[in-house]
């Protein structure tokens, strides 16, 4: 049962990691992948607005007949929207005017959680609603290291975050045996349509890393002409590396000879003994290959999960992002917030440190281009 | 000799022109060629600083290092610059450091006044610094009519600003006879060096209009399906309304039937009796052409501008910017300000609305690439 | 083993699809993923040089120097070539001097078989050899179809085929019990590294339809609104869509309001009772959504592939192109010939008219991208 | 008077043209800017049928129903037509089917000649016919170096055609005085629309060049830095060398530290002496920056013309291709041979080896949009 409170709590922590931000911070649209704060704060807020309050509560009045228009993100079913590239250029409504936006609605919704708690349906769109917001809340931090990161003056966000240097503490490796393996979501608490209708896979016996690679580990391949051998690299993630003239992760700088990176606390150097992050896809299986090693599965990650610590990267697998086998589309507006997207995306799997608390689990598929790599993202081996 | 109440006249219209803003307005880049109003703000400062700060101004010590970089426009020879298209993305330094920024130039800029008036090369300076800030006043007005009038939600700028609904008061055509005509800037004040180096150019009889083209006139030809025949455009005019499905001035949107259009208002009906403006070059041609008539070259423009009312709409004329015969590129960073543009370009005579009092005169060359129209831009045709 | 007969049929055969022809058919490139004929004619040629030529023929001369630049297609590791999107602008060598080429090359490989044959490496580049030159004519038919099919005079490439009117016979549903499959290739005869290292799959249990979609199935979905409804599409599809102004299989024309397609032998009316072709993933997974239903795994493909006719059409599958669990890329520029591709397309199962015979197996993998169409695609579907 | 013998001499060049090609050079379009040798075969063919045979033959019948759609080149008033950038994929009809076409075309030209050539408007059209089967003499020839040198085998065009090497023997400068001149066409022969209207144009003092620049004083401009500094650049030239990385002029090759370049013979080394050529019009503006000069306008260039030799390279001007004052567009298709293409170009004086005889004068009017360099173009000055 979900009370105010909690929903108070998850709503409250959105608007605490805008509290770091300058009003002219919550603006820009630096690239289509990387939505406006404001855009964030507002997008979030409508989804409430439109799948809980105009369903749920009876003679409710919609606080601004545009904002149905201005913050769907990707809902064809309800109508136009703003094209994803251009949310940048909508300076009005300012942010004062979606800080009032937010407290109409959380008014509104202190209301209908007291009304229609006892109704599963509603609990299960609110639990959306919940987790949707902390969906954004992720893309709302990495969004905002994005817009900051590429200015030239390397702004800091928060002295006190110091995510970039976390460091593992585990070594070796873990053996799982071949077998059948449950794989998908069956507890009690929320999940994800992606991640439903559990089914067996069976697996060959593997050997996976207890720990992830650390950035002096990945300086290594970089040493070792790691972006300059096309032998290590897939034909796409090739071309993404000439194309882009890539030849380091996301943020990364060499200044007299010395790698610092972008952190959400400046520029800093790179600490050669945390835990590697900001690479793509291309990246994470360019570097097993020429360690002679392969990326896990999303099965075999999620087989093993147990006995590793995980939850600081988000883990790129060697996984397609595909429907489970049970995976049937909702219907109606719903029923586009995950199968739509099905398709030339790849699973990572675990959380990371920009993930809410009790957001993640071993079940949950995240999924990503290729290329991207402004999330958390993380390696971890397995054994050829 | 400029006072130092001249200079602060104009500065504060700059700011006065931003008052009518919130702090969201000022941060977005929509497209390349609109650029931020805060970095209008910070740019038109920063010309002060590099050009007469540092030279006459003993021991000055700049306002922030950064600066130079982030708010030089296009000085390849001032060092390294934030790239034109990405203007939009650097949220900080905020507006309150901008505005900063100029408090802390303009008190400098009292004291070197008082002491370097008599220096006629620091007064060319001064005047070109000014007149500087002038145009960025112009573009700054036409780059927020741009962002704001491209937010779905069409908000106000100013309620008492009404320039789309000018009306024109003369009728008729002027004859100007056969001869030779001076052309380019003589008298005292400032010009630009684009408009030096008086020379004499032959022209023809002719017949130009003393008025400009109305909407009224202008919906004529587009009923009678002006954009549909390419017989009336120039190829690349052609190519350019077929590519961006051009069927109107920018700003104007068909509503149930009836034209509107974006006004610094906000959305109103588009007035008939006005005066047409937000037309390409491509369009002014396929209008004259389709009427039969032309548009006077730049030279025709000036030797007859003393017989008609000219300031609220910027006339295109059918003359590419190239130098004049005694055009000399100025040594050093000022060498950049006109002559690297005068390629694939076309000249406006006049001024606009949007334009400062006291800024133009009637050898003033204006110029825009044939497809730009988010200027206050008109029509004046000439008999063939 | 394989004999020099052998070796001719096949030569022969690429030489065969070429005779319908004209000279100016060999050499143009409309779109990069299209080869010219010309190209495929040399560079199958160019494999045996390259690979199997200069390593085993003693004192073996070269017959152009120019021609491993030329005609190398995408093996980084064999040194320069020209870029595949400019393979249309290379019009010497011309086709004489290709077909002397090939006539040298295969006049060598006439001693080097029989010296060689007792060679199991040898023989295993031959067989890849040849099984190359195989997918080549395959993708030279549908070449040279997208080439004379984007002549807006539909030139007939030869009259005697007849693949497009091509029907089946079979009706129904095919049940297949849960249960473990293997899964890739153990036989004895050839086949690529991408379908090596047999492995166990568990599926469930499954239905899977005895036919291919037809013209007149599919011609319902178009009735239907299938192309401008957003709800059966993937989002990247969908965008695919609007982008391309897609409304058709390609190489279909409504004439007079019938459907009519470019065959091999011509512009034809469709037949409504033959195999659907020439659609792109993103199709073939909206058909399925609208006919809620399902596209098969390419395991679920392969475990029942025995119980139904294929080899018209490739088939779509629902499984991204990943490695199996057992796959070791070789050593050498013979590593490049199928791993590196492993991103962002989707198996195919099957073959099709354009296939050569023997060239297929239950277990071939092919792949490309969910938007390409040029090949002889398919439908099959399975119940959800 | 026109005969058919005279008819027949051009044509018969336009073939002979064509003699050192083998088939496979006819097809390819390498970028849409530059024509398939078999396009312009038949598009110039194509302009006798259109606009003589069918207007003036009694009972003329088609050669081919196909052909007015595939050969049209931008008369958008003569209905559809294959997009400028696809001429390169119309592999059918044939060389062999365009010399058909040809041969049928001057058989009925023959006999038209002699029945018509009493009509001043049919004769107006033949002479523009036969001066627009020139000017596409000219491109073919370019147009076929341009395929041909971007082949990385350089293949020989013809070992006997010496136009790279050709040297000037004028040394100095001429000194034209200030005053009227009367600028474009007034002879009895032929001439284009575009220098039609004879005006006058008064003109200061200048000096103007003898001679056309070298490749030696070109080599002392690229050694000097020129490629690297802004200073001597357009804004938009500047762009273009950093986009398309731009360090020397067309078809030049450094190799083993020796400047090289194509040329119709193959590949040869620059000779230092030999008029410059394949340079744009930025590379032409650059230089003549560097120089301390500037190139002259096109009224100098005419006025000056009869004051030294001409003929080898076109002469890049200062002058953008604007009308003349009494330019009139034609009625009808004939109207969109020049006047629409009025813009973003800039105007070429004088001819090039490449020009056929008689075919240019001393008003003739060329124009090239500022980056474009594939034809024959070349350098003089004029002091500053």
């Amino acid at each position: 049962m979900i009370s105010f409170e909690h929903y108070t709590t998850i709503r409250k922590h959105t608007e605490y990691i805008c509290s770091f931000l300058q009003t002219e911070d919550y603006v820009p649209q630096p690239v289509p992948f990387v939505s406006p704060p404001k855009w964030h704060l507002a997008h979030s807020t409508w989804f409430f607005e439109e799948f809980i309050l105009k369903k749920y509560f009876d003679g409710y009045a919609e606080f601004d007949s545009d904002f149905g228009f201005l913050f769907n993100s990707y809902y064809n079913t309800i109508g136009k929207r703003v094209l994803r590239a251009q949310r940048g250029n909508i300076t009005r409504p300012g942010i004062d005017r979606i800080y009032e936006y937010r407290q109409y609605i959380d008014s509104h919704m202190e209301i209908i959680i007291q009304l229609k708690s006892g109704d599963p349906e509603f609990r299960n769109t609110l639990a959306l609603g919940l987790n949707h917001e902390q969906q954004h809340q992720e893309l709302l931090v990495t969004d905002i290291k994005y817009i900051l990161g590429h200015n030239p003056i390397f702004p800091v966000y928060n002295e006190a975050i110091d995510w970039e240097s976390v460091r593992e503490e585990n070594t070796g490796f873990i053996s799982v045996p071949e077998g059948m393996y449950d794989i998908g979501h069956t507890g009690e608490g929320f999940s994800f349509d992606n991640e439903h209708g559990t089914h067996r896979v069976f697996l060959d016996a593997f050997e996976i890393s207890a720990q992830l690679v650390t950035n002096s580990e990945y300086m290594e391949f970089m040493e070792a002409g790691g972006y300059a051998n096309f032998n290590y690299w897939l034909d796409e993630g090739w071309s993404w590396v000439l194309q882009n003239d890539i030849h380091a992760p996301l943020y990364w700088h060499s200044i007299d000879g010395e790698w610092h990176h972008y952190t959400l606390r400046g520029l800093e150097k790179v600490d050669p003994d945390a835990m590697l992050t900001h690479i793509s896809f291309y990246e994470a299986a360019a570097y097993a290959e020429w360690k002679r090693m392969r990326l896990p599965t999303e099965f075999e990650w999620e087989a093993a999960s147990s006995q590793f610590n995980w939850g600081k990267r988000w883990e790129w697998t060697h996984s397609a992002y595909l429907p489970y086998p049970r995976f049937r589309k909702p219907e109606g507006a719903i029923g586009e917030y995950n199968g739509k997207f099905m398709i030339n995306q790849m699973v990572l799997r675990g959380s990371s440190c920009a993930t809410p608390q009790g957001h993640s689990r071993n079940t949950y598929r995240n999924f990503f281009h290729p290329d991207e790599r402004w999330q958390f993202t993380g390696i971890r081996l397995v054994k050829l």
